[in-house]
């Protein structure tokens, strides 16, 4: 018998979003009922409810930033306890044996990852995501929030954060590290929030202006509207690492001369186009671009313990459940500041 | 007074090699006056001979891979003397006082490097390379090359063997490191025999069978042709680096998706075309793509030493200067086992 809770589904690929009922599982020994509080729209979803990768199974009822209060365990739950605060990120399940999975980074788990929704589970049942009243996950993929952190603004941290934190933290960003951050969305917010609380130099390369005074109160110390393109010569081979988080294709290599020796660009996002740069671009000063996805379970929540540590939250407009059709669209048109998050007490 | 020796030049873009005369300075207080032994063909000289990548200085004589015997030094030399034998490479002047040049990375000198060949120096005058009896060159950009080597087969090191080894070594490549040598030419065969011989697993990956037997003898220990594309499936996720040799643009994504996680595939072509990737070949499995652009002096050096203790040399037909053009033509066809070295003698 499985419980039959209120959500927000897209019927189709691009159709819109309707209350509808999904059903949650029984619980297993090691699963865990969340009450849900928050979730967070990730562009992710918009490419998914659109069907902009394919593959995607609907009905669909999106979401992998999801906060809440914990209903229920199973027996054998030690991890977490009634009444606490947890939040379930991109994934939801994984083998925890192969050698990703042991080593932190469930993402790349060998048998296959289980996306928070649209995915099928191990028993192939098809998952769905946060845009709901309550969620069923297993205790390993449910991290702990920190006490005293506020709880919309920490939602979109579950996949916004650990996407920006890993690479931040592989590339040992610290004091004097020289970050650019490509695109000041909501990715792109949180990266200069966290590079910055990590010591970094951080100057945000944003298309207009029109962000300047926000990135600055973000810990950006430097901020260039790259419509000027006298940005692409002055900077020249001025940045250790950048963090591209624009989703669409950008000029790879105008932004590539900005790094220094030995520098990396980091793409997080997924356009549908192809990655294209001068072979040159790379081979002056010996560049780098590299690709990197979300991160694993104990990096989450460290990232999580960090945020709490340094006062970090997504800055984020709270939504009822009705208007996430229109914030799809002004999530595209770049409208929103910087992250929207459902009041999930609204849907239904 | 400058001195006029005996050379190959090309008139014009893609024209052909006669043999000319052309001038080399008289001594500077740290120049080294070296008679030239052997010249490597590089498939860069190709590009430049026929002006692929634009901006050729004509009439142009290529070498940048050169091996001789000093005859002369200025009053200020102390690292060479006459009668040693020894090698310059891919550029012949740097400022020296910049921070990469500190770094021993003179090859991104940000007052500009001066080409050893192509190029105009600090003085003005166009730089001619080493398809001639006789070159002057700045004391710092002249290496040493090793008691007992075979001299033909240590000439393309000079910059093939530090264009692989450069990037092996900052991967720090040794026992157990997976590494995939995509294309077994002459840059490609010396990658096979330093991977090798730092320890590494090395595989080749070439277009057919033709060379497998010679792969394995240079110390590969699997060899694939990659005209049998179940190689990209049975292979994936199974290297830590790919050293990407080719000069024209390969099917990246195929490629990378042959690396583990956190991989590298490192490329030293410089293809006119873009290189093109999926952004998901990157974000999957993070892996990196990156550029690598021969090494500094410091490095050539110890890239010749570690050759001469571990017997590397490059497998080279020595030819003469008369079959230049012909030989041109074979390494654009693939058709030299594995590098052209001109003895100079030939040379007029």
């Amino acid at each position: 018998m499985s419980t039959t809770v209120a959500a927000l589904s897209t019927p189709e690929a691009g159709a819109g979003f309707e209350p509808t009922e999904i059903e949650r599982r029984d619980l297993r020994d090691n699963d865990v009922r969340i009450a849900i509080a928050y979730a967070g729209i990730c562009h992710t979803d918009i490419h998914q409810a659109r069907d902009e990768w394919g593959g995607g199974i609907f009905p669909m009822t999106p979401g992998h930033e999801i906060l809440g209060t914990v209903e229920e365990v199973g027996s054998a739950v030690t991890s977490h306890a009634v009444g606490d605060v947890v939040g379930v990120g991109c994934f939801v399940d994984s083998c925890l044996e192969c050698e990703p999975c042991r080593d932190g980074e469930e993402q790349f788990c060998t048998q296959g990852v289980v996306q928070t929704y649209s995915d099928k589970g191990y028993d192939g049942e098809v998952t769905r995501g946060g845009y709901s009243r309550q969620v069923v996950v297993r205790d390993h993929f449910v991290v702990s929030i920190p006490d005293g952190v506020d709880h919309a603004g920490t939602t979109p941290l579950l996949c916004a954060g650990i996407t920006t934190y890993a690479p931040l933290r592989r590339h040992d960003v610290g004091a004097g590290t020289r970050v650019g951050v490509i695109g000041m969305g909501g990715l792109g917010h949180v990266a200069v929030k966290i590079a910055a609380a990590m010591g970094a130099e951080v100057s945000v390369l944003s298309r207009t202006a029109a962000k300047q005074e926000d990135g600055l109160s973000f810990g950006a110390t430097a901020y260039h509207a790259t419509e000027d393109e006298s940005v692409f010569t002055d900077l020249a081979g001025s940045f250790d690492l950048l963090v591209n988080t624009v989703g669409a294709a950008v000029d790879l290599d105008a932004y590539l001369g900005l790094l220094d020796r030995g520098g990396s660009m980091i793409n997080l996002g997924a356009p549908s186009d192809s990655l294209q740069a001068s072979a040159f671009s790379l081979l002056t000063y010996r560049r780098r671009m590299e690709g990197s996805m979300v991160g694993g379970l104990a990096e989450t929540q460290e990232m999580l313990d960090f945020c709490a540590e340094h006062g970090i939250t997504a800055t984020v407009e709270v939504i009822d459940g009705t208007q996430v059709d229109e914030y799809f669209d002004r999530i595209v048109d770049g409208d929103v500041r910087y992250r929207a998050v459902i009041d999930a007490s609204t849907l239904g």
